[in-house]
């Protein structure tokens, strides 16, 4: 292995990564759009139509000619006949002409001739047929115009949108029920270790339960991917390349976990190194926990290579697959998780050349609302410590501790 | 209506909402661990067992009696015989004595004699047989003793508890592959209004399409809830009350969404009173977008009147339903949204005694890492305006307005 200040720092071997990854794009299919939420469009959305395709009232009130409100208020208000009400759903089959008002409603359809709207906090009944106007209005007033939201040909949404609420909204409102996105990517997920047990067994002395390949589908799935968990690996480098080549033609992308040490991250390496070109790209990278990352490129997908430590395959996952999953849905985004800034509550070491990960459970907020976070301490790095995280806070590699107070980013978990 | 000074504020009307709903619980259901992300445990967790269940090492090195290294340097090696190297996944079968060692690597079970472990970057091979240890380690030393992540009988999880890859992986360690959670709550969506059609038809003049049954659908989905869609109703009281019935009975929760004029609003809250008691318990909250949004509970279960207009339907549904998803479902949590500290970059104004949400878009990040937020303004108040958006900002009701520079809670979309 390479010493720590030979190694890629974790942006570096990303971009390395996807460098080698540039030419490797999903499939798209088509989709309804009211099952999309959270998919990734694969095409630019125009406009068919003008939206609104009417001009429509924003308000309840009545519908006027505005010119013939010039001059009123509250001590000389103007009169206004009113000649009929604008039923929702329906054209407006009324005419309004000099003197005339009539009743509309929120959305309802502009009727020929008016410009402008009077709210009906504006207007008092003087009888039956008859209004008092008291606010003068312009033209356009509470009136929003046809197209004015989009304009038919107009462009409404790029390729590589996560697709949210919002958005399905916007695709309904264009009558756009259908649409192209990438597919959900696949990703085979690998759990090596003579020492490893399915979690539904009792370990014997010696054996631990598989955590990893629980934790990474559960990562996966929340990155937008499917994940397909293998049967576990003994350290055996022919069973290795088997499953790891059965998972990489079954999947878009293979994640494999191995043990910390030595001995078996290097058979991992030579296990991916043996199942096509280019291979290994990056062994090791400048980061704790996670140092034994690998990063490969086999026959054009990815495989990363994660430590068989729970809490660094956590991290690194989030790290790598965070930034890998978004690219290769060829998402306008950087990362898939989400970060936040931090405060510090205590000092903490570090060791300066590395970029550190710790982390982190939010003690309570300042009084401008930003969290404070305490490092949660632990001696095996086992998953219990991260019972109760908020995530990961970073500490940049040219530093050798922060003080409290120090502000952090955090990568919320 | 009642004026807006005497509304509600949404934290009001939402724990009066609460306290209405004491009694309501979702039934429980027992299913795989694997597949439980984003569900909320309904029963505290033990663990059966001690974690880890033999005492092991967490790095890969020498097993020693610790007390055979003390005085230990660089200048003066202690030597030990190495007797054998523990096999992962197997019970260590050797027993270490006075000046002897032997190679074990991370996760290897600590052999009996051997009270601590010495990394393998302190020592070196003198002979086939034989290392020179560099540094004197104590006892414990690189070892995780049985249960000292956690105890037989301990306490792990809560009840309430939203699961996440971390609990999901402490669950597998453990063994537990079965868990009891909260039955997923059901959202039944009734969107009405005579305006308003299925958005694969084209709209005649006067007619738009449904959006707010698809924005309330994923914004129910995103809160962890399966939303079911109920046909269009027309603005008429027969057919609301025998939907809202038929959806009551069917789901957990039930979202109707009216029209924005006051005769709809009131048809809404009737029709609500109708279906049984105790019915509307707000009418109205003190919020701008929103206002006239119906809280009430029949025979137990929430049903929420948003209004029609889909922006204020989206704010209403995060501050709302927001809160009582997490709330029905018994989770130690308050809201389901994000939320996020802001800057603002431009004034921007508001009337004084009430709160409102202004949609925002990301416009970049300070020095210090805080998102720099510009309001998006609108008009028609139609979902195209948040397709850039980042989130909703609040405006206390206290305030008049913000001047650029101030901070704001944004509530992340």
């Amino acid at each position: 292995m390479p010493e720590f200040l030979e190694l890629l720092r974790p942006n570096d071997a990303i971009n390395l990564f996807k460098k080698n990854l540039i030419d490797f794009k999903l499939k798209t299919e088509l989709i309804q759009t009211e099952s999309s939420q959270y998919r990734v469009l694969a095409k630019d959305i125009f406009s068919q139509e003008d939206i609104p395709s009417f001009s429509r009232s924003t308000v309840d009130g009545f519908a006027v000619r505005s010119k013939d409100t010039y001059g009123s208020s509250d001590v000389m208000p103007a009169f206004f006949e009113v000649i009929g009400e604008i039923r929702m759903g329906k054209p407006a089959d009324l005419e309004i002409k000099q003197g005339q008002a009539c009743l509309i409603h929120t959305g309802g359809m502009l009727p020929n001739g008016a410009d402008a709207i009077v709210m009906i906090e504006n207007t008092q009944y003087s009888n039956e047929h008859e209004i008092e106007v008291y606010k003068a209005v312009p033209p356009g007033e509470n009136v929003i115009l046809k197209g004015e939201d989009i304009k038919k040909g107009g462009h409404v949404l790029s390729t590589g949108t996560k697709l949210r609420a919002s958005e399905i909204g916007a695709l309904m409102a264009l009558g756009i029920v259908e649409i192209e996105v990438y597919k959900t990517p696949t990703v085979g997920i690998v759990s090596t270790g003579d020492e490893v047990i399915s979690p539904d067994k009792k370990p014997t002395p010696g054996q631990v339960r598989d955590i990893n390949s629980y934790i990474l589908r559960s990562i996966v799935e929340k990155f937008g991917g499917n994940a397909k968990n293998y049967p576990i690996v003994k350290d055996d480098k022919k069973s290795l390349v088997e499953t790891l080549q059965k998972a990489h033609l079954e999947n878009d992308l293979v994640i494999v976990t191995a043990g910390s040490s030595a001995s078996v991250r290097d058979l991992t390496s030579e296990a991916i190194n043996e199942i096509g070109p280019p291979g290994v790209l990056v062994h090791g990278i400048n980061v704790r926990p996670g140092k034994p990352t690998i990063l490969a490129v086999v026959d054009g997908k990815p495989i990363i290579g994660l430590p068989g430590n729970p809490v660094s395959a956590f991290v690194i996952a989030h790290l790598i697959l965070g930034a890998i999953m978004p690219f290769i849905q060829g998402e306008d985004k950087q990362v898939a998780y989400q970060t936040s800034e931090a405060l510090l509550t205590i000092n903490i070491s570090s060791a300066a050349g590395r970029e550190d990960w710790i982390p982190v459970k939010q003690v309570g907020k300042n009084k401008e609302g930003i969290a404070l976070v305490e490092p949660i301490f632990y001696k095996s790095n086992l998953i219990f410590s991260l019972l109760s995280a908020y995530g990961f806070a970073k500490i940049d590699p040219d530093v050798t501790g922060l003080d409290a107070n120090s502000k952090v980013e955090v990568i919320i978990i």
